[in-house]
């Protein structure tokens, strides 16, 4: 039976199978290989998914003993970061209980999935001018934005400390993406959510990700059933046993 | 538990998750209301589709009663058309055995999954120069294709007739997708695998055949858990029963 991987975030996640989406490229680098389980919560915080989560995981696992997932990836802070004086204050988390929550939810898979990679992704960093056009239109700059990428690089570093404590794999997508050349409009679409080139810097570090933690990688992994360039063209029931 | 999408097919189905893929597309689509399978194998005719059925479907299905996905797609043909007489000829199926494999396809799913719609999709056109380009390069035009655009029509026929014959809804993907204007080059990227033009065009009939046949839609379909939108900022837990 094909490893799994389950897709756990907010609408980054949720949106991973738009057009060049870090979901939709994972699942289209494994197709012969793995399947990939999208379970993104738009707008939800750590506190909101860890309400839901047994919920949320219904039918996202495979039957069966050996049916955990081979990872998970746990993909929140960004709305937890918000912040608790402006606009989506309703969305905020303060920093130690979303540490908690998030070793709730760590928990929680440990003890549903024993062996499940826990793949923990940081808050991406956050373009406030481009939040504030996005809350508020073209004509009130002077405003506040609702998230700072000061606030998100509090919450990153939270979750990095999160994931050191329990030993588990993370991706510091915060830090990674500043370090290309504008960010700021290159990859991010409204100073928050991913443009194709944002999707494809995450969808990278998942893949080394993986392969570094867990081995799983397009050239380890079996491929499920003969490959075309593995079928004789002059005897091609062979591949099928035939 | 959500219901699930199977897409069992060839090469246009493998690559549907690449960027712009029709199967991206549902996957995105249905994203807080259903499960979206991917069971593509390139390459693949109705002959050898149907020797690796059962293990094809090992964890598409979830686990226990009403686990049945809610539609599968099976699209072939693609190969089976290809000509008897030209380069690829080990992946030609003759007619006849084409449609008599389709119809043990479709058993298949009927035995293993009852309640299940099987959603019948034929090949597309085929644009010749495209396919020569493809195979011989630039400077042999005067080649013949390996596919003609002719067989191909031959083949959706076919299983516009075994759709007919089982009283399975059927998507021509061979006569719509020749009603776009230039569908040889906006819909077609090689003259048999699909643009992002191509793969809109399949996955809105794909939407529309599934609302029409079971009344699966994003209108329909009851969402996984609460939406951002229907949680009140002033009591937010209260969505969450608490």
């Amino acid at each position: 039976m094909r490893p799994r991987l389950v897709l756990f975030g907010d609408s980054i996640t949720e949106l991973s199978f738009a057009s060049g989406g870090w979901g939709a490229a994972l699942t289209d680098r494994f197709a012969r290989q793995a399947d990939v389980v999208l379970r993104g919560l738009s707008g939800y915080n750590t506190r909101w998914a860890l309400k839901v989560l047994p919920r949320a995981m219904e039918g996202a696992a495979g039957a069966g003993a050996g049916a955990d997932p081979a990872a998970v990836t746990v993909f929140f802070g960004a709305n937890d970061a918000s912040l608790p004086d402006q606009v989506q204050a309703h969305q905020h988390v303060p920093l130690k209980e979303y540490q908690s929550n998030l070793r709730a939810i760590c928990a929680y898979f440990k003890e549903r999935w024993p062996s499940t990679a826990v793949i923990l992704i940081t808050p991406p960093p956050i373009y406030e001018p481009a939040r504030i056009r996005d809350m508020y239109g073209d004509d009130e700059p002077s405003r506040q934005p609702e998230r700072s990428n000061e606030a998100a690089g509090a919450y990153a570093q939270a979750c990095i400390d999160v994931a050191t404590e329990l030993n588990h794999p993370v991706i510091d997508i915060w830090t990674k993406m500043q370090e290309f050349p504008d960010w700021q409009t290159s990859a991010l679409s409204d100073g928050l959510h991913f443009t194709p080139v944002g999707n494809k810097i995450l969808f990278e570090e998942v893949v080394k990700t993986l392969e570094t933690s867990i081995g799983f990688s397009q050239e380890r992994l079996p491929s499920d059933l003969p490959l075309f360039h593995e079928i004789d063209p002059k005897d091609p029931m062979k591949a099928f046993g035939a």
